[in-house]
């Protein structure tokens, strides 16, 4: 039996993917095809290596193979991946600006696009973080940074600043360039010009994905944000209540503003409910219930699940080592499955657009 | 034996008020004072009818006038309040105004404002509430009022506006002027100005305390309550985590800019623990420890204490009833003892303003 490259290409001609709906070869996610007797590999190049279809797809894969081909085969499959992007000229190196928004504070926004960023990180994606939160800050004392100072060098007379790397990914926050203990009494437009600094300016090199951690609500940094760069799409966090509801409706309100229009990748929920590590089998739903899924359905957008709380009674919730690295902890899992869902609807906002090349 | 008024006089100048640090007689506490035979009846006035001394002082009292009269005689004691005021020509009925603020939003400030403000009425005060949080009013979902209007009635031409009475206080929120799902739009001057009508332009007839929940951080809100309007003092809400406490840090650095200059009558520290109603004995510390007591240290300001979270397994967070009325509930009681010390802290700071008539 001899095995040919059109038939290994008609065979994965019946895979779909299952996101973006076309077959694998019409997508040009199959590469180096190269067949030794009865031995067949093959490279399929995801649109992300946060895709949680990877498993299924390359079963799929293998399966085709041995049911249109031959039983007989040796299938060797290496799942490889490019970040799919959409034309981005403004932040050349950066692949795809991800926002991070609620409509409240307190919602653990921050605590979310951390774990997201890290979370993304781990799957092998090149990853930043830009924590734009000027009223409250907060990556400094989370990846226990308080009082660095992002080194700044010389350019041709230009200032670039460096980003700090800390646990694999790429951090600036506005509260590396604040006193902590001052009020911060900017005024719109310089507000404006600090964040447009921490893209322009900072050397970010290639990124697949830049977490951005937006202020609550809907001011001056979201419209510099929203408008002077390309955002591939907004997270939105809502905590259980109805009360931090109507707020993460307004939030979300924005983005969808025809002269905004930042795609809504989905809705994630915090603090769903309370698990104490003593009664592990007890949710404590002490914030409320259901509102994620609420808030998702009322907008249109994908409900992307819940993060619980998971706590032991000798825990404390400070720190300076962001818990998805705590591998132990529920709560890890949790945000490891929140960032394949993002990476996933990133993927497919990109295959929709009318000027992506979904890969390249 | 006859007893004069003179020796009950004489004996309750022995009895120091603790807060205030003089006797009762030399602060004008005491009143209508009968004799007949060896019975003794006079009034004690309080500052406050949330006074948490209260038994305390009763107890004095009796003592001075075994101790220094009689040990035969029978006391009777009248234990009243008139509210102390400073004084406050812009807003005549209304005596004490307290903000209510926090740096960061979601550390439960309008749940603190509103339980403080029925707390104060518990103890038979006239409390009035404004939700003025622009950016996310929480009374109408909070106390069970989703769309109400107040009435508004002319008046030579001017428009007054009725607030809404539930659980024995009276209420305004920008919220019922506003639609839950619109983002809010206004610029700082038009949110001053509706903020303004709250306080000028409502009848909230004679209150005792009227409560401010203000947006969280530092905007043209706190600017316009505070400038514009006599505050007593403000209740600074924060978590136990660090994050926050930066957050708050700022929030009451405002208040003590000398162009403001608002009084801080404590700290609270909000969502201190969790405790499952199954393990009443666990104390969960989720958000950290040790916070509020930090803050209150840290700017000088009494630490007024903690409210815990306490929930079973079956309830659920949100409501239309604050909690402070659920009598079984350990939070209730840590509202009343919150009421009852930012009701004492607002006497102090009344006795020990300059132009104060301590009662009057």
């Amino acid at each position: 039996m001899i095995i040919t490259t059109e038939q290994v290409l008609t065979a994965l001609g019946h895979v779909e993917e299952p996101d973006l709906k076309k077959d694998l070869v019409t997508l040009n996610m199959i590469e180096d095809i190269r067949i030794d007797g009865h031995k067949v590999s093959f490279s399929v190049i995801l649109t992300t290596p946060a895709c949680p279809l990877k498993a299924m797809i390359e079963n799929a894969c293998r399966n085709a193979i041995l049911h249109f081909i031959s039983k007989e085969a040796e299938v060797s499959i290496n799942m490889t991946s490019r970040v799919t992007t959409q034309s981005n000229n403004s932040l050349p190196g950066i692949k795809n600006i991800i926002a991070v928004a609620s409509g409240k504070g307190g919602v653990g926004k921050s605590t979310v696009a951390a774990n997201l960023a890290l979370g993304l990180a781990k799957t092998g994606a090149k990853v930043g973080l830009i924590d734009a939160d000027i009223y409250g800050p907060s990556v400094p004392i989370m990846f226990g940074l308080e009082g660095a100072k992002p080194r700044a060098t010389q350019e041709n007379g230009k200032t670039r600043i460096e980003p700090i790397e800390k646990y694999g990914i790429k951090l600036l926050s506005i509260g590396f360039f604040t006193d902590p203990d001052q009020p911060v009494p900017w005024r719109g437009p310089m507000v404006s010009t600090a964040v447009k600094q921490l893209f322009n300016d900072a050397d970010w090199g290639e990124l697949d994905y830049l977490v951005v951690d937006l202020p609550p609500g809907t001011g001056d940094i979201h419209i510099t944000i929203t408008q002077g760069f390309p955002i591939a799409g907004a997270l939105i966090v809502t905590t259980p209540q109805n009360v931090a509801l109507a707020d993460a409706r307004k939030g979300v309100g924005m983005f969808m503003m025809p002269a905004i229009n930042v795609p809504i990748l989905g809705v994630i929920e915090n603090m769903s409910y309370f698990v104490p590590a003593e009664l592990p089998d007890n949710k404590y739903y002490i914030f409320g219930q259901g509102g994620g899924q609420k808030l998702a359905s009322q907008i249109g957008a994908p409900f992307l699940g819940q993060i619980p709380l998971v706590k032991g009674i000798t825990e404390s919730g400070d720190g300076g080592r962001p818990l998805i690295l705590d591998e132990a902890n529920p709560m890890s899992a949790a945000f490891i499955d929140l960032a394949e869902r993002v990476a996933q609807q990133v993927s497919i906002v990109n295959a929709r657009a009318p000027q992506s090349a979904h890969i390249q």
